[in-house]
């Protein structure tokens, strides 16, 4: 089935939205416009679109079909009422995983409403593929779902319908798999810059750690001290941070943490 | 240049045993007997590498060119004096990232010894591809560092001699970059667990934290709210793990680290 396109505009201009644009571009969608408070990224990724820039709420654009906000979750409550007056009968959606769909109904005449989160990490300087992104959605009608589903299958084949109280659940859950992943692997960095040793030495290891949860579970696939609570290479650990008192911290509470991980699973076995 | 082979006896017969064991077999080292103090590991691996199994430390074969101890850090010291008893002209290296090379001086009479250390997360049920695995070197002469070296590069094309001070820096690199990334996907496969939905979902965001940091420094490759604080989203995380008040603590100081060091790199720039 060919899926019909129509005009977009952008409202945002960050990470998501930069990556966003470029793929419904690039999936045939005509990207009207971009908006974003800051005229040197509007320009930039309206510059990429081939579409107008604009740093003005009152100059968005009143004629496309659908309405896509990724900004800042500070940003979008005070901003929307003031983007949205004469626009009410499009069609709104934002791309936020911590923000519930009942954020649109506050806003006086909204009649068409939705959410369309993209799961994943995404920066300016790398476009990433969103064939296998799990794009979730909710949206306040059939009709508006149907419309969604339309356009998420076009850049991705993991789409599917979730709550908000789900979309948060997996938000949360993505700050914890991603963010405070990627800082593990930052920290590490730094221990190994502090001995003139390349971060690059990690990368295997971060790959195969990576990898191997698609076919073990996570519980199952730990290995290290932890597990067992090894007070002999833990205590060694311990000392070796002592200079940084924040991830000695860390380490300890994560090996708590792991630890009692371990003992409830094998609670469970018995 | 073919490498000559020589017999090897395996003492340990866990994840990094079974991996290294296996490995080295498919390279066409002999592996004479593995030991393990638990005869029905000894015996699983002895199966797969079609060798003898024992779980009597004065039976260890005297006659083999070189003995890797693969044990747990805390079996390692009580166990070595006997079993290295009658085989001292032979050449002894452990296996672990968290131990000086200087440990076997403190063995009497042994004369040739090293440590073989690859970094990698290793599981029984999971072989994996030793290619591009880091195998980090130690021996107490140049002779015993060339013959590891000839072990090694038949194993991986990413050898390299380290110091043992250098070697505890990055095995607790390894820490964070493996055994708490993995646990922070444990705990994010908890939390979408308690909404009924699948760890799947995570995989590629998992997959793409991990590739990014190949062309970005984990510093410059870091997303979500934790980077500016955002008190908003951070807050309304902070409330949904009220029922874990252990995950709460991690969320709250990983997320202030997270803040803290892009504070410090932005210092760094101005």
């Amino acid at each position: 089935m060919e899926t019909s396109t129509f005009p977009i505009v952008l409202v945002g201009a960050g990470n998501l939205a930069t990556n966003l644009g470029c793929a419904l571009s690039r999936a045939g969608f005509p990207i009207l416009q971009v908006y974003s408070r800051s005229q040197e990224s509007a320009s930039a990724l309206a510059g990429r679109l081939g579409c107008e820039a604009t740093t003005n709420p009152e100059k968005l654009a009143a004629d496309a079909e659908l309405y896509i906000v990724a900004l800042k979750d500070s940003a979008l409550e005070t901003l929307l009422p003031e983007m949205i007056r004469g626009r009410e009968k499009r069609f709104w959606v934002h791309t936020a995983g911590s923000i519930p769909l009942n954020i649109w109904e506050r806003i006086p005449g909204v009649k068409r409403f939705g959410v369309l989160y993209p799961m994943q990490t995404f920066s300016k300087a790398r476009l990433v593929d969103f064939r296998s992104i799990p794009i979730l959605l909710e949206a306040n009608a059939p009709a508006q779902m149907n419309l969604l589903k339309e356009v998420a299958s076009t850049l991705s084949d993991n789409v599917r319908e979730v709550s908000s109280r789900q979309r948060r659940a997996i938000h949360l859950a993505a700050v914890f798999a991603c963010n405070f992943t990627n800082h593990c692997y930052a920290l590490a960095e730094k221990l190994l810059a502090a001995e003139g040793l390349p971060f690059e030495l990690l990368l295997p290891l971060i790959d195969e750690t990576a990898r191997k949860v698609h076919t073990l579970p996570p519980q199952e696939a730990q290995t290290g001290p932890a597990i067992r609570y090894d007070e002999n290479v833990i205590q060694k650990h311990l000392d070796a941070l002592s200079g940084e008192p924040e991830m000695q911290t860390l380490y300890r509470l994560l090996s708590q943490s792991i630890h009692e991980a371990a003992q409830e699973k094998l609670k469970g076995k018995n």
